[in-house]
């Protein structure tokens, strides 16, 4: 079984904004082991409309609908539908009454084109609507499944995961179990990985192997459908066996992991606190660690120091290591680490200096980082980055290898 | 003349992520006056790709490509559209010497596969990719004009508005003038500011004035289609005063300034420099500012007390205050501005506070925050925010309105 997702409406094509219906329903979909072949987004024209679900039935089982299900002249999906197979729209009762309440809820007089929403495609299951007044629906056809889901996401989303979702896993009857591991790298590039692990990416069937990479970031999304649960573990875990013999020393985290969220999870789990110095990153390394809620049971704060001068006058670094080192150094990371230390009374500190760009900064070239990481009693360690993106993508990627950095290091203890 | 964008990726269809590059161009487009008729997205499968720009061909003038330039097999929209068009593939060798240079930089070897994001279609004008390796192209044939573009969005975006736009737009013949000028707004609704110049909007022809929301900002776009520049600007500018006079005092830039560009220029046009104290942002406030290039000129850093010791210990603030207002407090922010513009020597120092969620902190619910700006030789001011997002919408909320509140104190002096 395969399906096409249709979304409808002129805001998408105009780009004010993105299809995240797509992406929701697909992500959806791909754990009941359908297959999306096509996404497509089309204009409130009927014409148009029309001849891409021709298109659509020429290439997919499972046509699902988003948009166009609402009060105005422009909301015409159903309509179109109803005049291409030949079916009727009739009004749903239960829709009906759940419109009129809606109204009279919010105490605002019912103008009429709000009926239209109760109108449905004769024949369908009706899908409920809890966060809106448009029903969807389920109508089988010449042997091709219409879903017609309503446009706003806050409506959508609940729709198709509670309503359409276990209606559709009813028709589907092969019985398979779909999982999906995702195990997550940092450190290694896409190609390298890809050359890597090649002979396993070329022999992947069941479980198949996906790479995908963003943000300096690489993922192996591995899946596994078979007959049981049982099954599809056993199939996962040797493949991610075999991958982690040949790149586990990259690997930080496995599904919804972050690198941040990781160093919070670890840090937390060691009951260690932490404190930065902050410089080129200016405060974005504290910032990324307090996204994740909790935090505060490991990070006590920290500075940003900007300039030379606030390294000394803030942190009490000596003018001298400026001198004879440069302000983008090792001794200058480690002195900036082990200062925060000191001085926030923490387990760990972290310093972090280097050029953002787009200039050269303490006489190192734009994309030149050092990271200090002091872990009490312990020798500091330092790392050198040299980064070639943009200013603000070499700030971030110096942030996501000091949680790299130091993930390894707290797990080497 | 209309468009169909093409997005190609498997990613997509498994909904991993949503095709915001579709929603980039069609916005970019649409201020060139071109239709989007259709999106369409399609995974790394040769033949079904091959299909889609069959029907594209026979809808669209435009057919434009996003993704599969990438150095692995799974990438392969130009050797789909050359094997469909008939066309050879030739090394670019700027494009080759770049992608060397790039592993050079980066002292990794490159791998063989690299060399492919050099391949080019025969014929066509090259785009340069200034942020990742493989280049762009534009081929002309039969009557259309195929745009190709890579994946990854921070390559994507510059290369097409710096690259392929204005080659578009040189390729449009119909000799009009087309001029957009951006309005940006912060601390009014959508809804709010639709209604206050929603005379506006209703009577709008040319210039077109189109509102659009985005995390807490909204702006309005003008776009005028006229004979000469002059005439554009013209109608612009009187566009412009209209709405001026209704929402003036809600605006803080234009085109492309964000809260922290124009904070950071402001601030240094008006050579002052800036420190801050952040308890919930964590160093968000900062990094932002950071996130400037010239920002050097201004902050000198900050510190980040993440917890009420630390607020007592690194900044002085008494406990006794706590006692009395709470650690989510107008005293406690303006004690933290005060306190981190004197520990810094700076002109300016602001102080954040506040319950980011999901917890109540401080005996505040989440979404409390109080903002402290102390300016030298003026009396301290404190903001109150209560937010209603999520944690971390709720951090870059609070960073938002103190840079709003920062410039409308800066901008009355």
């Amino acid at each position: 079984m395969n399906a096409e997702i249709i979304a409808v409406g002129s805001e998408l094509l105009l780009g004010q904004i993105a299809n995240t219906n797509a992406k929701f329903i697909s992500s959806q979909l791909s754990e009941l082991g359908v297959n999306v072949y096509y996404h497509t987004v089309v204009g409130d024209n009927a014409a148009r409309l029309e001849e891409v679900i021709a298109v659509a039935e020429g290439r997919a089982d499972i046509i699902i609908f988003s948009g166009g299900l609402g009060p105005t002249k422009d909301d015409l999906t159903k309509e179109t539908i109803a005049s291409h197979l030949g079916a009727e729209l009739t009004f749903d009762e239960i829709a009906l009454t759940y419109i009129e309440g809606f109204f009279e809820r919010l105490g605002r007089p019912m103008t009429e084109n709000n009926r239209k929403q109760a109108l449905v495609l004769a024949g369908c299951e009706v899908l409920a609507n809890h966060h809106g007044m448009a029903p969807g629906m389920i109508l089988e056809q010449n042997g091709k499944t219409y879903i017609l889901l309503p446009g706003p996401p806050k409506e959508l989303e609940p729709m198709f995961q509670f309503e359409a979702k276990p209606k559709l896993a009813s028709h589907l009857t092969d019985g398979a179990v779909i999982l999906s591991h995702v195990m997550r790298f940092y450190g290694i590039g896409e190609a390298e990985l890809e050359v890597a692990v090649q002979h396993i990416l070329d022999t992947q069937t069941n479980p198949t192997v996906a790479p995908l990479a963003s943000d300096g970031e690489v993922t192996l999304r591995i899946t596994a459908k078979v007959a049981n649960e049982q099954e599809a573990t056993a199939l996962i875990d040797a493949k991610v066996a075999e991958i982690q013999a040949i790149v586990g020393q990259f690997q930080y985290g496995i599904n919804d992991d972050s690198l941040a969220s990781k160093t919070v999870e670890t840090l937390l789990a060691k009951n260690l606190t932490i404190a930065a110095a902050e410089s080129l990153t200016a405060g974005l390394f504290q910032s990324e660690l307090a996204e994740v809620s909790g935090v505060s049971g490991t990070l006590v704060g920290g500075v940003v120091t900007y300039n030379q001068q606030m390294k000394t006058e803030q942190l009490g670094i000596a003018p001298e290591l400026f001198a004879e080192y440069g302000v983008v150094s090792s001794e200058c990371a480690a002195a900036m680490a082990q200062s925060v230390r000191a001085k926030f009374g923490t387990n760990i500190g972290v310093g972090l200096t280097g050029a953002a760009g787009p200039d050269t900064h303490g006489g190192q070239p734009a994309g030149t980082v050092w990271i200090g990481i002091s872990v009490e009693g312990q020798e500091v360690q330092t790392y050198k980055l040299q980064l070639s993106g943009m200013r603000n993508t070499n700030r971030l990627r110096a942030v996501k290898f000091t949680c790299s950095y130091l993930l390894r290091l707290l797990n080497e203890k």
